[in-house]
């Protein structure tokens, strides 16, 4: 036996760990029973120490730096899985094993009390475990960097490759460039919202439209499951099982089908990763920003477009004649593209979203960098608001506390959502050089973007980088421009031009 | 730590990776993808091995070994927990691993083959394995016990107490009274089966009563799950996790509803049984036959009783008003009590389904203790079933190939189920001398049997062994003249009063 082969070996293990404890948090989200979990957690928590031991083992950090030590002798894709292995190990090793589970109880906890603080409307209840949250999470950057920028290792273990310098010019470019802009649409819009948006679209049929959209994207039902769960999101242990899931609004029936694209972009990517990384840890997409790239990709720029709708737009109204008797297309590209002020993230349309960001952005910026004070923390927050989106906040809960993630620990997190969308227009424009993207929407053959996106993209599951993608996909590194002029192309033709 | 407590911390353990594996299985079950599998098996034999390795480590048997060595040191409850342990491991403790592997990868082979052969009536191709998983078994058994008679220890495998002397008792009476009697009742029966039986019935509202029925027998949805899958079950990890799944057939209503019943049966007990059982090996129900008795009690004596129809037939007709207008009570009554000959045993009603299991019986016992060859089976299978049930088998799919048990190796399962509905019986008559059983189901309050069933039976979970819940619930010893009163009672009223 080599030691690549015991290092596989090992891996086969953790992998085996990692899709049971994956099952059991697909039926936790999916279908688990109520009272059941006060059980559950403790036998999972048993499961979860096995493979942290495994995982910690000295047999495996040897293995490890013995392979590294000789890493000529593996091949190209052996050494990025012993990489990738070594990356994860070293977020991990060097915490003490106390402080580990010290933090992963008050995440708990802090999420408990972020839940209720919510719901009272009352940041300073959370504010002594945020207060905490940020303490350890500093403790734990400094057991693993000696960094004098802690934030910047946060970045990284959310997108590899991205630090602070390259995020503060993506985000001055959106304030200096979308700030404006969106001041610009706003007060251009029309006043009064559509009302057939909120009409009542019957669940049932919202359903079988989502069904519709798994055969338009040729998602395979051989590798996948489509469910309902309390919030939509997508699940997979390898290319051959790949799930996504859906919520019905009766009274908001873009929430179905937008979600059901955005999951389908995510689903498609891990369909396509080269079944050759079935057994490595290279089996899943390259990064959260190159994921939520293609799940935007999917959403914003396929979904959102008109020739989407005019592909597809009858068929909708034939599930919905009765909603959508008096709807012309145009009024429905409209109403899908509807820009407007809003307080919360997960609500904003695709021009405004990027704008939470920043501000996210900020803030932790200012928390990890220049030490700023949790205390000063919402007022920072509501000035932002009323600067970036024109919005007065008048309660937490439209504010400061609306998001899980710092409950959660989970800094650095947030800029992957605003890269991703930007990484989706870079790629876009790329892609537009090899395929009529708007006549294949148009002729209902997504399959043919699908094979292209695999080929560039997916196929190559995480064995390239982010930044290597980019690169080798648009001949360039990533450049916010693309970003703005997309944002900017699309939004003056459905707003501006008279 | 004292060394029952280095007990609990195996077993615990060991009940985190059962239910991880368990909840695998359920999702295997019920929804996950066709191409998954390949994967998944070689992932989940990881585990499995892992949880192998863990139940039949030389510790863990030293434990045990002391424990029973000191058993007055143990409380009663403790002193179960190791024994049932101990009983285990020696399942599995004296086979050799290699030979254990093989004859879990002989039993897939078998099943594959098996499915093949019933597909292309061939009895001829299965039989070779056939004769390889007797012999295996038979070698597996001499492992683990030194017996002459290797079928009495696959019998108390699957029955905790029962061996030939009893089942022989028990099947000669069913053979002496049941065998004439069923041919009294074919004899004396109408020609014509009621046809709206076989009309069309909306799934959705087969579903609907369905949901009805979970209400009517007060099952805990905050402790479980309803579903669909292609054959109905009972799924269970702990009290307060027991979920059920139900087909539809369009075309066979009584298919879901009695299905239904008999899964409500198998999760009543589950979740009745007490709580301080969780975190211990006694936390399910004592045994197979046990199960089936709860099962078949709900499913036969209760729901195909004129009481619980006369509480529920409105409901049903309500649902389905245009198929069953023109049926009165007693012909629905009749309907669901409808005996007839038939090949499957499986699809059998109340009355000749016991039949089928003496059939199974005695060719095991036959195979087992007489060494009978697999080339004399088809033949032997025939001639019962022409002498029990008056029928023909024509092909080995209606006959020997039907039933999935032997090429499992699962040889001494079957009598289980016949037992079940004997002890069903047998704790029916026992219940009516504290309950008036008949008013409580017209009367829509199955909670009261529930609760009897539950002080009685269901808290105990496997603290108590089969004979002593028969004897603590009944005063005596179990006695198949229960069963026979029952069925003799029932059936003549329905077939033979003029």
């Amino acid at each position: 036996m080599t030691r690549f082969d015991e290092f596989k070996d090992i891996q086969k293990k953790l992998k085996a760990y990692g899709l049971v404890l994956n099952i059991a948090s697909w039926d936790s989200n999916t279908e688990a029973p109520k009272d059941c979990f006060p059980y559950r957690s403790e036998m999972l928590s048993i499961i979860s120490g096995e493979h942290f031991s495994l995982m910690t083992s000295q047999t495996y950090q040897d293995i490890i730096r013995d392979l590294l030590d000789q890493q000529d002798d593996l091949s190209e894709t052996q050494y990025k899985e012993v990489e990738k292995a070594k990356k994860s190990l070293d977020k991990i090793v060097k915490i003490p094993k106390h402080e580990y589970v010290e933090f992963s109880k008050l995440r708990n906890m802090a999420n408990r009390v972020w839940e209720e603080a919510r719901e009272n409307e009352d940041f300073e209840q959370f504010k002594p475990y945020l207060e905490k949250i940020i303490d350890f999470q500093k403790k734990m950057v400094s057991y693993r960097s000696s960094t004098t920028q802690p934030y910047n290792v946060l970045l990284d273990d959310y997108e590899e490759g991205m630090d602070m310098d390259k995020y503060d010019h993506f985000f001055q470019t959106i304030k200096d460039e979308l700030v404006p802009f969106v001041q610009d649409i706003l007060n251009n819009k029309p006043k009064e919202k559509p009302s057939y948006i909120t009409e009542s679209f019957p669940k049932q049929k919202q359903k079988q439209f989502v069904e519709y959209l798994l055969e338009v994207f040729d998602y395979n039902l051989n590798r996948g499951v489509l469910k309902e769960s309390a919030h939509p999101f997508t699940w997979n242990t390898h290319s051959k099982d790949v799930r996504l899931t859906v919520r019905y609004l009766e009274n908001y029936v873009f929430s179905s089908i937008f979600a059901a694209i955005h999951e389908l972009g995510h689903a498609l990517y891990e369909q396509q990763v080269d079944e050759m990384f079935d057994m490595t840890n290279l089996n899943s997409g390259a990064s959260m920003g190159i994921h939520e790239s293609q799940s935007r990709f999917y959403e914003n720029i396929i979904g959102r477009s008109k020739a989407f709708w005019e592909a597809h737009f009858d068929k909708l109204k034939t599930l919905f004649s009765h909603q959508l008797k008096d709807v012309e297309i145009d009024d429905f590209y409209h109403a899908i593209n509807w820009v407007e002020e809003s307080f919360i993230r997960v609500e904003a349309d695709e021009l405004t979203y990027p704008l939470h960001i920043l501000l996210r952005y900020e803030l932790e910026r200012a928390i990890f960098n220049d030490g700023i004070s949790v205390d000063a923390l919402p007022e920072l927050w509501n000035k932002k608001m009323k600067s970036y989106l024109n919005v007065d906040v008048e309660k937490p809960s439209d504010g400061i506390l609306q998001d899980v993630h710092w409950s959660g620990g989970a800094f650095g997190y947030f800029p992957t959502y605003a890269l991703g969308s930007a990484y989706a227009a870079q790629l876009y424009y790329a892609m537009k050089e090899a395929l009529d993207i708007e006549k294949l929407v148009k002729d209902n053959n997504i399959k043919a973007i699908n094979t292209w996106l695999k080929e560039n993209i997916h196929c190559f599951g995480s064995r390239l980088k982010p930044e290597e993608i980019i690169q080798k996909v648009t001949n360039e590194p990533f450049n916010p421009k693309y970003y703005i002029r997309y944002l900017k192309e699309k939004y003056t033709e459905l707003y501006l031009k008279k």
